[in-house]
């Protein structure tokens, strides 16, 4: 089923994302393009504080809504995920963790982008100081976990990293 | 929190996504810019026939994986998504559903793209005859409910959305 990459060309390095299209030959020996938006990767965290679950509001330009979801951020260059989930969760939340654990990986749009997310669960919060990027603005909230699984299931809550996350949680997590 | 596009310009227009840069005025009056993958939306589908779902495995070239995935696919210029998730589903397994139920939309990766995800539940299956693109090769298998739980558990299913249709189904579907 595999695909080989017959010549690759990049049209466009930003600051998050870069854009190749690839030529490729497929299975049955024919030739077509893939379009690849290249990203380096991110975390997620889910921070238990309690009985109560950390979640952010924060504007999303490419949808120009205002989203409920959990920390997140993409990983610098070099940076070991567990790094950037400590990194990330401190950054917009004030909070540090005693714990982390790594839960799992996933791709979030494999069909057009190599993004893959690292899903962590940080316990034993305590509170330092929040330090937002230049750039981001957003709202912290406390909610139980069954409370934001409602939110899901209303549709309250979009992002499916945050729904994974909190889904994960509640499957394999909760009661433990 | 919303940020006002002061300047688009697309840098790319392609089969699948186009790219676009947008400069923006933020909360606190400074500019940014933001990089945003437009995506024409798509569907996935959990289609459930008798105690088993069907699902599929794809060679996905950005992340240059075979991956296990719900039956999925773009939605075509001005189709609506209940149309899309008939089509997609029969043209990448073979069956038409009598019931094609919506269950929730969410956002892939709303930090960079605008790709919303329309989740359907197909039931009452027949078969008729697989219909692929021409760029399109896949395997369809056969597992039920709990044996995937378990693989996304195990990390052999590493589709965000795949994960999220999973577990939607046995948090607010299994049973019924």
């Amino acid at each position: 089923m595999e695909e080989i990459t017959k010549s690759s060309q990049t049209i466009f390095k930003g600051k998050i994302i870069n854009l190749r299209i690839d030529e490729v030959i497929l299975p049955n020996g024919k030739i077509s393009t893939r379009e690849v938006v290249e990203h380096p990767g991110a975390v997620v965290i889910i921070p238990c504080l309690k009985d109560k679950i950390v979640v952010l509001r924060q504007y999303r330009k490419p949808v120009e809504e205002v989203l409920f979801e959990l920390p997140a951020g993409k990983i610098e260059q070099g940076e070991d995920p567990l790094k950037s989930a400590a990194r990330e969760l401190f950054e917009e939340t004030g909070y540090q963790a005693e714990k982390l654990i790594k839960l799992t990986t996933f791709y979030t749009s494999p069909g057009f982008s190599n993004e893959i997310m690292h899903l962590f669960l940080a316990q034993e919060l305590h509170m330092e100081h929040q330090q937002l990027d230049q750039d981001e603005f957003l709202e912290v909230g406390l909610y139980s976990l069954d409370e934001l699984i409602s939110m899901i299931l209303e549709n309250k809550i979009k992002d499916a990293k945050t729904i994974v996350g909190l889904f994960w949680l509640k499957m394999f997590k909760a009661g433990e």
